[in-house]
């Protein structure tokens, strides 16, 4: 058996596990030869790969990013990309491709898949933790305690100040990391995209509660948080060089709407990359041996246009198809239930 | 609605964060009175309580251990226990007693539920992760990721000198912490009392590498490893003053051998206590906020002789007297599945 | 004996950590009364305090922020700031206050002492460890360590995607967070206020290593960094609705200015005021510790108009009038030495 | 210039920042070959080494062990040590060789000065700190923020139960780590090599604190303190397979004459080799980096048969002849300074 591999995407703590466990289990239970695509779609298109014998995995579990490298972009943004695909596959006579990859890398999978009839199988990566059919993703459970330690961190220092704290965490089409972090840090208010807020009412709720005599409020900011019409001002997102919506703003915004509504000094602090990088956690440790070793039994029993997806426990195999181009958003019931009593 | 609280058996982290999300939800939806007993079921029958305002439990979240304290031992242990547990709990009023405990204490509280009609409802929290009819105690994550830690550490320390090195982690009816502490922490073997061990096996495992040119093996063992009888010598407990058996000789039991079987320095590592202590992570924070919310809400509609269970991620349920006296154990398919590859 | 202290400025690691040293001496050894003012100077103006017993202290030596609340703002912004001072310490029979603060809060203590004869110690306290005459301060340990932890994870997701990044830290006068942090993490260059930048040195300098086959480049900036005039666009800070420069914007316009010049991808980590809060390291620990038991004696020595400074191991006390109003910079020199090697 | 390196004894956190700092430092200034010897002396006797080139030392900073190895044992136990070793430097064509290692190493080092002229320069580094004429060794400040982060945790389950927690941890000759552990930890009593200790007093103390209504009592001990003669049985050390005596025994002996004594419960933790491994803190960073840098240049000025070592924050070169075989102990000044006032 020959397996091929590619990290696509923003890269998120973890991968280096998953990969990990792919080539030992590939060697071990299949004496597979694996080869590690390097720059995602990049190294397919131009054969840029090295050999992932059991040595160059050695050591790598806890290291946070990804060997291969990785990039954004797609084949299907190039003019002969499905065909450079399709070449290199069958040249180096891989059996199956594994994309480890978020939304986008797996949309791109799901329509090669269609269109070529490549062999892949992909792996559900993101902090985000936005990917449909799967309960969680790599890396999601390491970001929430990142976010949860800055969280902890600032709320002394708002504390000692008598301050209110904005804190803008990853999730722009899903609230997943400021929802669990804003729990876990015991948040005043949550903003996610899921559910418009009113400046007014977050406000007035951090007003209550320093009228109150309490000396912190703190409030996350899903990066995709989306206020109701009209009831503030909001940042026009700029795109950057290559195209891309830039983060920014929202939580700067609604630190300053905040302040202005309330008097109470409020400071911004948006973590931006560090959510992303450094060690995985025990729980993504577990989770990408786990996804690692379903991929690699998927690639040898033909299950290919599919994801290894964790529900409930169990590991499934679902179609790519279902997956794709959707993002999955947080539960409103639960957040809901919660809601009330947390952040009130 | 009066409700009680205790926390009994063996600290965790998440106690706190526990009670923290019992008073927020009996205030905020039933303003109810909250009382916490002291020490565990001595407060119950001494009648050493605190009143739980709201301002009791602020900024307690983050912190290890439990405000209202814990001791071993029953009111089943003393001549009048019963007597005491029923005459505190008509005297106060209290609708319900909400017990936070590991399998000891929910034993005791099934058997109350059963003699005097104690209306109980159960949170499971243990780092053993060892309750029947959850997926998951509170402080169990937190646990693992102490472990894995430390074995991170041991790893760059036992490569550098060419050694061995074993980590007794707690886990006396079942290997939890060892397993998902091992798989975290890339161990080489992973005893656990699920699945009795041939030390010549684990010795020629670990010499096997060794020759290999590998310079560090990590030998993760649950206090409750067994080996196969008879093929080494392992030390007999002692009990000390309480009656209890005491912990450690099994990982020095097991160095001992390893290192006369393999001629290779091994060193080992109890870690004890640290395991149970300090702030609990996001997972357990979060765990232990939705644990505490389901109880109150089980108090208010009435399901006494209950523990509250998360089964494939929904919140349950289940018949205290279904938990009562029978650990949980490891799934040795699961171990079976993986061990293969990453022990190998 | 009778004691005041207040906390000043902005918070950092290890205030409480400070007060619990001085609470245990001066119980200790001097038997004496000690009150603690809450919110700096407004609490000693209007006279808002509370009794520091050894109970109070309980547990705060491993606790972020300060107990006693903290504000910006001094009596001699006060029309009768500075009687209402000297009434309160007159009053309440104090032999002595211990101001506990930064660059800002110890030259108010050093006017006081020279105006109304105020018997102060300061305590040398600033993430920015900017103070004169002491060789460090109570929380730049930890602050360092937090600004290196986040370099760390911001170094394997830059490698993964092939990115720079800035990383601005706090550091308005002096960039010592920059230098340490910058060292510590391995940084491609660190800007601090000590010594002019041209931004197309340090754009060629990243380019150089990207082109070489280096995967990541990490800038630390201080907030108070300066280009050689003319050599890029600055931001003009803005004033908040306290009269205060806002921080942020360095670190914005370098990010900016690299990705122009370079076409590397260079993303922006602003760390803000989680440089601030949390739990001190030991280090700090330590200093605190030594600190406060070194300013109770100060008092009791009647060493009034002196601030307690850790100079080359040993504990001294220099005057007040020495350390107001100048901050203390890096050593160029030392920058000197190391950078050509390290960021070479 | 060609110049070797070795590192010696225990490992620690900082060798490999160390190695990384030799080695920018030789190629940047001094254009030099530099080669790394593997597992210490045993690596100079039988040629086994490694080119470090720049790349060779990419990204090891934040990496605890040591890539070169290291071993116990000195060309002095050989018969042909003394030849072998002058063989190699001379073969080799090495303009010095720097010796990263403690007491032991260092004295190796010394006397191969003396007696064959080995151009050597010392760096010291032990997470014990006991190295006479620096005023502080590379992993040492790491070791003590791993230990204070156990008595944290130690703390928060010990408070919960109303019991004593005994926390062993290294040093042999001098309590460093557990002086300033200790402190940073609040520990209740501190026992260390340099005072000896009554069981009666340190029980007394214990039993005092409980019957006042603490909560918990930490007792940290390193694991060369000694009782007062015939207070208390201590138990004889056991020599392994190596000749050397083996940890342990004094904590668990003290945990159990502390029960006896004041029927509190009590437990025993060992940090072991816990304290060793891991990725350095950012002042042994620091630190490390200075030392390499020095050590390149006193190879580079001939200031052989010296160590580099940091007095009153200067770096200085000292003869190895006044390092050797004498161990660096705490200041019984300090220690008693402080004790009055934190074990009281």
């Amino acid at each position: 058996m020959r397996i091929g591999i590619l990290t696509g995407g923003g890269d998120c703590p973890g991968l280096n596990a998953t990969i990990r466990s792919i080539v030992r289990t590939a060697k071990t239970r299949h004496n597979a030869v694996v080869i590690g695509f390097l720059d995602a779609w990049d190294g397919v298109m131009e054969r840029r790969f090295i050999d992932l014998e059991l040595d160059a995995v050695r050591g790598i579990l806890p290291m946070g990013g990804t060997i291969l490298g990785t990039r954004r972009g797609s084949p299907l943004d190039h003019e002969k990309g499905l065909e450079l695909v399709a070449d290199t596959i069958r040249d180096l006579g891989l059996d199956g491709l594994i994309v480890i990859g978020g939304d986008g890398s797996l949309t791109v999978a799901s329509l090669l898949y269609q269109q070529i009839n490549l062999p892949v199988v992909g792996v559900p990566k993101t902090i985000d933790n936005d990917v449909m059919r799967t309960d969680v993703t790599i890396g999601f459970n390491t970001a929430v305690q990142v976010a949860t330690d800055s969280i902890d961190r600032l709320y002394t220092t708002a504390e000692s100040h008598n301050r209110a704290a904005v804190v803008e965490v990853m999730g722009r089409e899903a609230g997943w990391i400021a929802f669990h972090a804003g729990i876990a840090g015991g948040a005043t208010s949550i903003l996610i995209p899921e559910r418009q807020f009113h400046i007014d009412e977050v406000a007035e709720h951090v007003a209550r509660r320093h009228r109150r005599g309490r000396y912190a409020s703190i409030v996350v900011v899903a990066e995709g948080a989306r206020p109701v019409d009209g009831c503030m001002e909001m940042p026009t997102y700029a795109r950057d060089a290559y195209g891309r919506k830039r983060l920014g703003g929202v939580g700067a915004a609604i630190a300053r709407a905040l302040e202005d509504r309330t008097q109470i000094e409020t400071r911004l602090t948006t973590l931006g990359q560090v959510q992303r990088g450094g060690s995985p956690n025990a729980t993504d440790r577990i989770l990408a041996t786990r996804f690692g070793l379903a991929a690699v039994e998927s690639i040898a029993s033909g299950y290919f246009g599919t994801m290894v997806g964790l529900q409930h426990g169990t590991m499934m195999n679902v179609p790519l198809a279902e997956v794709a181009g959707i993002p999955r958003c947080v539960n409103l019931d639960l957040y809901g239930e919660i809601s009330d009593v947390f952040f009130g």
